[in-house]
């Protein structure tokens, strides 16, 4: 399902196309968030009009609200959101770790409380592969353990390791042969175990590989370092994708390693709270300078925001917190993200790759820490 | 600058076409409401696209934020916000009886505070024609004092012979002559009140006459009373605008009766909070019964989200809080009463009002109090 088209010379940067069941997508590809089956203030129309690839559905929102009864009355996430190019869900383990009451952390499976309601649910990697075969998503993930930053080699080694029995009672339980299942490399920052995951899951074998635990805190060294011998350990004939990452500067990074795929709610939060990714760096839209400032969030971008507002009526509305804004400034991020990859792919195609990976460490290295 | 086209043979209800400085604007009309400069949950380009001809924005919002400068460095509200079509904004003294901190209304004007910040304010009838003509709105509106329901005959009488005076005042202090300027209509409750206010007006002459104080709190009966004397009073020939009204049985009832235009913030709140206005009657979005319901919300609706959800999915949305949600109800909301005032337009123009009347007054009459 994985087709490499093009590769750069001066780094592990790559192009390819996965071949989906909803359709074809061009890597190296950015992923919306749809926690719940929507992109926060944002429509699917948007998302198309945008030229989005592929979204990411949240297993854990969608098992808890709408829950299975109603996704199986749709017959799957895309009919039921109407959506009909790809989707890939995440396992929940991650949303477990982060969001829920976590009860208990056991072989069997991830005992926990919802966020909502506090009804208690043990999520087994067989139930996680079940649900997401009842989304349907044309590539799920297996149910890995997550662990915080900073962690003990042992605490890391036995989450890496649960995480591995995990994944391949996940690959026992696939049924649906036409959909896709992805591995997670765990193993905190240390290397030995990043590897051991890596040889673990490519025994086992899957579709593709996803890089897990990254961008919890660890400072970005540490991050590029674990990408780096994961990527060593992977096969290159298949997918690779970053789960959860990050920045620009950090896509551009990993794509520089090897990476394929990623997602990140950054670009739709960081929208929400008033900042925004412009081709000139950050900009704060709350500040007091845009107050009457007639020029465009950003010169360069054909985004709705961008082609019909400036920055002071933008800022106006929102510090008059107008829902509108969310709108307005989440549309203008996502743009910024899905054109940056289209500009990686562009660069990896046209030899130009290393130049445009320079030019976002000067853009991004002030700024971003 | 008002046309009248066409009339009702079995009610008082009539077409017309307003002529302004940004366009022409088809009566009647319902005017969406843009409070700070934007409508909630909703984009410039959205309400283009839904054919709303005119807009109304509040001079006391866009009088505290963004404020004057802001708003004269621009030169004027339609180049902040970007809206090329017409504009009407109200005088402020609505928003300052209902959501300011009043401090004290006299004869010179209204003092009160901020409630963003507690900033203390004299808003006088030469003040309130002055930031209009900043804003630059198609047509604006003169001070008015507001009073409460239930009132007594003496201080609904005394709000309303100052705001003949404040009227006079304000036609004194317009100084743009391109811009129109409506006197509003007073009285309370009492026929003689809002007669003896009618022909104050109309001695001081204005582009246009709305009718004040209306829709709120007092029984549908003695409205529909309040605009018949007035409309009974209001030259002809001049368009006549129901303020802050309401409903869709209040709007078709209040066009039998003569009124042309009409600004209520009904279907975009009751968006936000889950009631729907459809050719069936109204829809509480929240209702367990549209758990799996998979029917659109209203099949009769052109809209984006009756063309494209569910109702299952739009009840998802809104249990789950999701920001998109505001938009997706907001716009099909909006889409009602512009499509409402559409038909209202063709039925009279057709000599089928009667029975378009008759068809709301069944639907609402036991959904609606």
């Amino acid at each position: 399902m994985f087709e490499m088209i093009s590769k750069c010379c001066d780094t592990k940067a790559r192009c390819g196309i996965l071949e989906l069941p909803h359709g074809r997508v061009e890597t190296p590809v950015f992923m919306p968030v749809g926690t719940v089956g929507a992109i926060k203030a944002l429509t699917q129309e948007d998302m198309e009009n945008l030229g989005t690839q592929i979204l990411l559905g949240n297993t854990y929102h969608l098992f808890l609200r709408p829950g299975m009864e109603v996704i199986k009355h749709f017959g799957g996430l895309h009919n039921f959101i109407k959506w009909p190019h790809p989707i890939l869900t995440d396992s929940g383990g991650f949303q477990i770790f982060s969001l829920s009451k976590l009860n208990k952390m056991k072989e069997e499976g991830a005992f926990f409380q919802s966020h909502i309601d506090g009804q208690r649910f043990c999520l087994t990697p067989e139930l996680a592969v079940e649900i997401q075969e009842i989304l349907g998503a044309d590539i799920h993930m297996v149910l890995d353990q997550c662990i915080g930053y900073p962690a003990e080699q042992q605490a890391a080694e036995i989450a890496m390791e649960r995480s591995l029995r995990w994944a391949k009672r996940c690959r026992v339980a696939k049924k649906k042969e036409h959909l896709n299942q992805f591995g997670i490399v765990q193993g905190g920052m240390y290397e030995n175990l990043r590897q051991r995951s890596c040889e673990g899951l490519v025994d086992i074998g899957f579709e593709g590989y996803a890089i897990g635990g990254l961008s919890v805190g660890e400072p970005k060294g540490e991050m590029l370092a674990m990408i780096d011998v994961s990527c060593e350990k992977l096969p290159l004939e298949k997918p690779r994708y970053l789960m959860g990452v990050g920045t620009p500067l950090d896509i551009i990074e990993a794509v520089s390693r090897g990476i394929d795929m990623f997602d990140c709610v950054m670009p739709t939060r960081n929208g929400r709270n008033g900042t925004l990714f412009t081709s000139r760096g950050k900009v704060n839209i709350k500040n007091l300078k845009y107050r009457l400032d007639d020029s465009s969030l950003d010169s360069e971008c054909p985004c709705y925001t961008c082609r019909t507002f400036s920055k002071a009526y933008l800022r106006h509305l929102f510090m008059s917190r107008e829902l509108v804004s969310h709108r307005l400034l989440s549309l203008h991020n996502v743009t910024y993200y899905l054109g940056l990859l289209t500009k990686i792919r562009e660069n990896i195609q046209n030899g130009t790759f290393k130049h445009l990976l320079e030019h976002h460490r000067k853009l991004w290295g002030s700024s971003e820490s």
